[in-house]
């Protein structure tokens, strides 16, 4: 099934074109950068042959989680001792979080990559969280100016987001994501049997991810969605019917589909990925993060939909569906701690970060959306798209607020 | 002269092409990088339109070195204030050397940057030698997953070599060059005024590179610099013959060309660059780097030489040019402080680091070379040769021999 020669191939890279007339050069290139996307379950059994196929022969450097080592840590290591990938393969646990994602972090992997004598074309293989996989991804970015990385996410925001995305960052000098490099690891590996370990609020978090995407370029994944998301998640995503890999899959798609047009976001600030990621940092913030990003993902796409509906360009029922999927799956609609005004006025670093424009992104139907500036939205819609959704007259019953 | 659109033209980005079948999908895009190289004369004077015409409007952020502050800083900031570049730019002094080129170095230009506020779109511009184009050019990389890096080259080196090149790298864990990445500067602007205020001996550090490129690659460049060679150092290259701009023109067309045909250095380790980069690292090392990287460079140059001569694979006429090159400019054939053995064995790690193979170059003609391997060197010969050269043997008189 899977083409092994193509894993193993050296990116594919024109010979650099070099022009010169008198005291002027040019000197141009093109590389070309590919990457595999694997879905798959059980990567540990020995019947898997996806990691050996990736990996090849060479000695390998695992960095996991303290959470995957403990769950998965005697699992891996003894996949590495029964020859599977080659032996001499080391794991190294990398204790990070979101607030020591720095290059402190990536220095420290560096380091193991060194002291383990990890050669410039073995890979450097990252099994965890979106934290893991970032700070893993610039070190293999950087560690003899790039070695091969391959992902493992093992959560749900990981597996049809972080994991399969070409970026990485860390923060530096309290900004959020502000050093990282575009490079697309070798292969996203994604198996759906990580999920079963997972706390239900951890893949809630990530299926407002999934919601997300559905709702501004899928139609049949909404539907889906909308119809068994409380099922999907009551089961982990464990069920063996075809809704589950079906969910999973579409999810990937559509996101790499949406990824694909603009892969290294060079002069191109509209983005229809930023759906449900416009008010969400303001109420990340103002929550003192006690509300996870998933779920303030899920409170901004009620706003956008709400909004979209207020200025006419979202039918009725066709909002009242994102609510139902939102109410389906246990996600909130609400947070009683938004101030209108501070959350209008947290536009503006928006703003900033998208060239200047405001591009938020609302569904005119399900599985599409526009993009809506300035001159649509003032303060006094914005607060009263707020009260609506604070009272329920939304939808009469069944909105799920969460408290200040 | 300059076509200003070029500069400001995003990379060209060719849209990702993603295909899927089932469980497996593959993404795959090209990147097109390219870098313009611009000789020029007196960058700060206000009639050189270059720096305006490169930068553009927007506000940017020049890291220089200490000694170009103490040179150039006023000049600079003179230039600044009268408005050629944005007079917001701000110029931040650099202090940093080979010891301390580390990620701590790249993460003081980040911080700079960021309380800075540079802009997303806007340069980051490297004025100094190799170590500060170096950080510069590694933070440019990472600030905000890539901004324009600028590069103008201080040093002689700089302008035929490390200001030239697509890659940058800092040490970490003891070992040079560790972590960095392959990103090319959007300009590097070549500047020969910058070397009237150097001293000669890093005149000749820089010759000996000039010199290296011309025996492996540029018949009439080595013929220029055998020739003139004396004459361009004494003049500190500010000399208004054509021998000047030309000696410069041809080193840096044939780095580049050499360059070009390997660019991210994937899967090919035999690199005709490395002439003088094989027995040379030892030599600095066991110098305790009081030997300059151009001197032991000069020095290797003149082994190989040797080497190839004793080897029959260069005749004696187009040897003695090369040793009468090295002399006529005052750099070194020999150094009294080699140890035949301890070179010889220092071998090995030069293989480890090109992939298992010595890929030695000597010249078979002047403007052309061959690579040896193991099989054609032992100790026996390298330990000849280095008491050929030790005993004036080669070229009877003029040879200068550095003391231990």
């Amino acid at each position: 099934m899977i083409d092994i020669e193509q894993y193993n191939s050296p990116p594919s890279i024109k010979a650099a074109l070099l022009s010169y007339q008198d005291d002027f050069m040019r000197l141009s290139a093109s590389r070309t950068e590919a990457q595999e996307i694997i879905l798959t379950r059980d990567i540990l059994s020995s019947n898997n042959r996806t990691l050996p196929d990736i990996i090849g022969s060479g000695r390998s450097l695992f960095i996991v989680t303290p959470t995957v080592n403990r769950i998965y840590g005697r699992a891996l290591r003894k996949y590495i001792e029964a020859g599977h990938v080659n032996t001499e393969s080391e794991v190294f646990v990398l204790n990070s979080n979101e607030a020591s994602k720095s290059l402190r972090a990536v220095s420290e992997v560096c380091d193991q990559a060194s002291e383990f004598g990890l050669e410039r074309n073995a890979p450097l293989v990252a099994m965890g969280g979106g934290v893991c996989l970032d700070i893993s991804g610039l070190s293999a970015a950087l560690y003899r100016r790039g070695v091969p990385n391959i992902k493992i996410p093992t959560t749900l925001v990981g597996l049809i987001d972080a994991g399969i995305g070409t970026k990485n960052a860390v923060n530096h000098d309290g900004r959020k994501s502000l050093l990282g490099t575009f490079s697309p690891p070798v292969a996203s590996v994604l198996d759906t049997t990580f999920l079963s370990t997972l706390p239900v609020r951890h893949l809630r978090n990530g299926f407002a991810e999934m919601l997300k995407i559905a709702v501004i370029a899928d139609q049949l994944l909404f539907k889906l969605l909308h119809e068994q998301g409380g099922e999907l998640l009551e089961q982990k995503f464990q069920g063996t019917h075809s809704a589950t890999s079906e969910a999973i899959r579409r999810s990937v798609v559509a996101m790499l589909q949406e990824l694909s047009l603009n892969l290294y976001e060079k002069y191109e600030y509209k983005r229809k990925v930023d759906f449900g990621h416009t008010f969400s940092p303001y109420i990340e913030t103002a929550s003192r993060h006690t509300i996870l990003h998933g779920e303030a993902v899920a409170i901004d796409i009620a706003i956008s939909t709400q909004l979209a509906w207020n200025l006419g360009i979202l039918n009725i029922e066709e909002r009242n569906a994102i609510f139902e999927a939102l109410r389906n799956s246990g996600l909130p609609h609400h947070w009683g701690g938004i101030d209108p005004k501070d959350m209008y006025l947290s536009l503006r670093s928006i703003r900033q970060h998208r060239d200047g424009y405001l591009h938020l992104v609302v569904p005119d139907k399900i599985g599409s959306c526009i993009f809506i500036e300035d001159d649509d939205i003032d303060l006094q819609l914005l607060a009263t798209c707020v009260d609506q959704l604070s009272t329920q007259q939304v939808l009469g019953t069944g909105l799920r607020i969460l408290p200040i």
